[in-house]
C-alpha cells in the first residue's frame, strides 16, 4: 500500500514540480531578454548597415559581420551560396501632374523589378482603377495612358495582413493586366494603413507580358489628392521618372549558425528570418527584426544554460523579398544533405508585441502545442491560429514538420513596411525583446517535452 | 410532442440567433470605428489645443470646445464646476554639473507641485540613492546636499505598470523624506521604461514637510551618465534652475454628455477618461485617449442605432494628475442629486492595441462578464484581469457598481507618459480606434445583457 501511495504520489507531484520548474525557467528566459536587450543592441547594428536589397554590397556585408557575431558565440557557422537577381533603383523618382500651367509634386517610388521609363520620364493622362472588375471590363481607354491603382487596404481587417493580402494584386500584377489593356505606364497606390506622404515599394511580376511597362507606388496622401484632381479634372496629364535596372546576378549567401544537440544531434530545430530587406528604409522591422529574434532565442537558451537536446540552427535567409532565392537553397541543400528538420520557427511579421503563433504540423501535435498554452499566455500570447507559418519555412515542408510562425500585433506593420519608415526608431525594444523571448520559450518548450513527429 | 419540440427547438435556436446576431453587431463597431476613424481627428482636436495642465485656459478651452462637439451629437451637456490648484511651471528649467571647469547639461523638468530654486539657481554636491533603504540608513550623508534618487524601472515586469509603481516613490515622496535628512534639493530618476533624452514630470508631495525643496527629474539618459560621472568624480558639484510657482485657484470644469435611456433612464452607465494632462506634451495617451474612447465608444452606439436601455453618461474629468478634483466632485454631486451609476467604465491606460480589462464587481457579474468573453476575443482581448479599475471612477466606488478600466498593451506607455513625447504622433490610429470600438462593444453587451446589480 506505501508502495502504491509512493507511486500515486510520485505520477502527481513529479508533474507539478515539472510544470512549476518549467514556469520558472520561461519566466527566466523573459526577464533575460527584457533586462538585457541585446537583441535590441544587434538591430541597431544590422539596420546600421543601411537598406539590404539581394544583391546589393550592404546583404551581404550583413551576412559577413553577423557571421563573426555567431562565431564569437560558439557556433559552428557556414554560408550557402545564393545566386540572386540585382535590381537597382538609380537615382530618386520624381513625380508631378499640372493643372492650370501649375505643377503638384507627389511621392513615388518604382516597385521593385520594374523597369525604367524613358530618359526625359513618362507623361500621359490617367486612369483611376479602383477595383479589377472595372479593369476587366475596359475595351481601350487604357490605350495610350497612364493606369492609376488606387485600392486602399481594407481598414476593417482586424488583422492587416488580410487586408494586405486583398489589396496586394495593383501592386504584383497591376503592371502585367494594364499592359494587356494598352497602358503605357502603372501608378499604384501603396500598401499603406494610414494616409500617409511615403511611397512604399514591394515586388511585382510581368509574367509573360508582351509589354514591360514602368510601374511605380504613389504614397496614400498622393493617391487620395490625385484622385481628387481627377474628378475635377479628368484630362489632367501625369508625368513621373525613373531609371532602375537590373544588373548582372550577384552571388549572396545564406548565414547558417549552428549548435550541435546533446542528445539527438541528428534532428534539427530551424529558426530564422530573412536578412534582405527593401531599399528605402533599413528593413527593421521586415525583417531585421526576424532575423534577430532568432538569434536572440538561441542565445537566451545559451546564456541560461537551456540548449535544446536536439540541434538547433539560426538561419538568416537572403532574397525572400524578391524570389526566395535564399530558401530554395535551403530547403535543396537540406534535401541533398538529409537534413532531418523536426521543429521549423520564422520570423517574419515585424517586432511589435506578441500576440501568438500560427502553426502548421500533424493534428496530434498541434493539439499538443495548444497544450503548451498556459506557459505563454502570461506573456501575452493567445492566439494559437492555423493561418501558415512563414514563406521561407513553407519551402522545408512535409507532413510531419512542425511549422511555426511568430504573429505580433499587425496594427501599425503596414504603416511602415517596405517604405523608408521601416527604421529603427520604428521598433520598440521591449516589444522586439518579448518575441525574442516568445520564441526561445518555444524551442525550449517543444523540444523539452518532444513535441516532435516520431 | 410537437408542441415540445417547438418550445426545446426555441429554446436553442433563439439564444443561438442572439448570439449570431450580438457576433454581427459586434463586428459592425469594429468596422465603423476602423473605418471612420473619428476618434482620431477628435484626439486631433484635442491634442492641438496643446498641453490641458489643471488650472490653465488649454484644460477649460478643451472642455468648451468638447461641449460644442458632444452638443452638436444631440447629448444633453452640463458642466460641473471644480476648483483646482494653478500649478504653472515657468521658463525652461537648466541643470549642468561641473567638471574640471567643463559644464555638462543635463535634462531635467520640475516635479509638479515643486517649488522653485533660490533665482539663480541651486548648487551643491551631489549623493546618489539607489534605494529608500539606503536612504533610511543615512544620518548626516545628505545635509546641504542633493539627493539624487537612481532607482530605474525593472524591466522585467511584462506589464509596465507594476515597473512604475515600484519605482514613483523616488518621484512622489522623494523630496520629502531626503529633506527630513538634511539635502536642499532633488534630482530624481525620470519614470521611463527606455534610456532616452527626455524628462517625464508627475506628481509628487510634501505632506508635512518642515522644509519644501525644490525637486525635478533628469532623463535616464542623463541620470546615468551622471551616475558614471559620480563614481570617479564623488564630489561634482550639480547646478538646476527653476521657478515654478503656485497661483491662485481657478474655477474649471468636469465635462458631463448625457444620453436618456429608452427603457431605465433611471440606471446611468457613466464612462470617461480625464482632460487634464501634464503640460510637457499634449497628454495625447495620458489621457487624451481615454477621453476620446469613451467620447467615441457612445457616438459609435449612437451612428449604429445601438444606444442602451440605460441612461449613459460620458465624462471628461478634470484634473486627475494634480489631485482628482473632478473626480471628487463629480462623486459628491452624484450622490446629492441620487444618480444611481450601475456601470462605470474608466479608460486611462493610453491608446495602444487594447489586451483585455480589470475589473471591480460582484463574484457574480465578474463571472457573467467573462461569459463574454469569445465576443472580444476575436478583437485581441483576453485579459480579463481584477487589478483596479480606474483612478476617477474609482470616487464612486460601491458593492454593487460593476466597474472596468480598459487595458491596452503597456509596453510603450512609459516611454512618452508625462513627457514632451507624449503627443498625437505617438498615437497609431488603428490601436486607438481598437479601444473605442471595445468600449463601444462592452457598454452594449452589459446593457444588452443586464450584467447590472439588482
Amino acid at each position: 500500500m506505501k508502495k502504491v501511495l509512493a507511486l500515486l504520489l510520485s505520477a502527481v507531484l513529479v508533474p507539478l514540480c515539472a510544470q512549476k520548474d518549467e514556469t520558472e525557467t520561461i519566466k527566466s528566459i523573459y526577464t533575460h531578454a527584457l533586462t538585457q536587450q541585446q537583441g535590441y543592441a544587434w538591430l541597431k547594428k544590422l539596420t546600421d548597415i543601411g537598406g539590404r536589397l539581394a544583391g546589393s554590397a550592404e546583404a551581404n556585408q550583413a551576412v559577413q559581420e553577423f557571421q563573426k557575431v555567431c562565431d564569437s558565440l560558439g557556433f559552428t557557422t557556414f554560408l550557402q551560396e545564393v545566386t540572386v537577381p540585382h535590381w537597382v533603383r538609380g537615382p530618386k523618382e520624381t513625380a508631378y501632374y499640372t493643372l492650370n500651367g501649375k505643377r503638384y509634386e507627389v511621392a513615388i517610388c518604382a516597385l521593385g523589378g520594374s523597369v525604367a521609363t524613358p530618359e526625359k520620364g513618362l507623361q500621359a493622362e490617367v486612369v483611376e482603377i479602383t477595383s479589377f472588375e472595372q479593369l476587366e471590363a475596359m475595351t481601350d481607354e487604357l490605350e495610350g495612358k497612364i493606369a492609376f491603382y488606387n485600392i486602399p487596404m481594407n481598414p476593417a481587417f482586424i488583422n492587416t495582413f488580410y487586408a494586405y493580402g486583398s489589396a496586394v494584386k495593383q501592386r504584383y500584377v497591376g503592371a502585367l493586366e494594364a499592359s494587356k489593356k494598352g497602358a503605357i505606364g502603372v501608378v499604384a497606390r501603396s500598401l499603406s494603413s494610414s494616409i500617409n506622404p511615403y511611397p512604399h515599394t514591394g515586388s511585382m511580376t510581368y509574367a509573360d507580358a508582351e509589354r514591360q511597362i514602368p510601374a511605380c507606388a504613389i504614397s496614400t496622401r498622393h493617391a487620395e489628392q490625385l484622385s481628387k484632381e481627377l474628378e475635377k479634372n479628368p484630362t489632367l496629364s501625369f508625368h513621373f521618372k525613373m531609371a532602375p535596372e537590373y544588373r548582372d546576378s550577384v552571388t549572396s549567401y545564406n548565414l547558417v549558425a549552428e549548435w550541435k544537440g546533446s542528445e539527438k544531434p541528428d534532428e534539427v530545430i530551424v529558426i530564422g528570418g530573412h536578412v534582405d530587406s527593401w531599399d528605402l528604409g533599413t528593413g527593421a522591422h521586415d525583417d531585421g527584426a526576424g532575423c534577430i529574434h532568432s538569434l536572440e532565442a538561441v542565445w537566451l537558451l545559451q546564456q541560461l544554460n537551456l540548449m535544446p537536446k536536439r540541434t538547433v540552427r539560426v538561419v538568416f535567409f537572403m532574397n525572400e523579398e524578391f524570389g526566395l532565392n535564399g530558401a530554395k537553397e535551403y530547403a535543396r541543400l537540406s534535401k541533398k544533405d538529409k537534413v532531418n528538420h523536426v521543429i521549423a520557427i520564422e520570423s517574419d511579421a515585424g517586432g511589435f508585441s506578441p500576440r501568438g503563433i500560427s502553426m502548421v504540423a500533424p493534428e496530434d501535435l498541434k493539439e499538443r502545442i495548444r497544450g503548451l498554452r498556459h506557459y505563454l499566455e502570461p506573456y501575452g500570447l493567445h492566439e494559437f491560429s492555423e493561418n501558415g507559418s512563414g514563406a521561407d519555412i513553407s519551402q522545408l515542408k512535409t507532413d510531419k514538420l512542425v511549422m511555426i510562425g511568430l504573429r505580433p500585433d499587425s496594427h501599425r506593420y503596414f504603416e511602415v513596411h517596405h517604405s523608408s519608415q521601416d527604421v529603427l526608431a520604428r521598433v520598440n525594444a521591449r516589444e522586439l525583446e518579448m518575441g525574442s523571448a516568445t520564441l526561445a520559450a518555444l524551442i525550449y518548450l517543444l523540444d523539452k517535452n518532444d513535441i516532435v513527429a516520431p
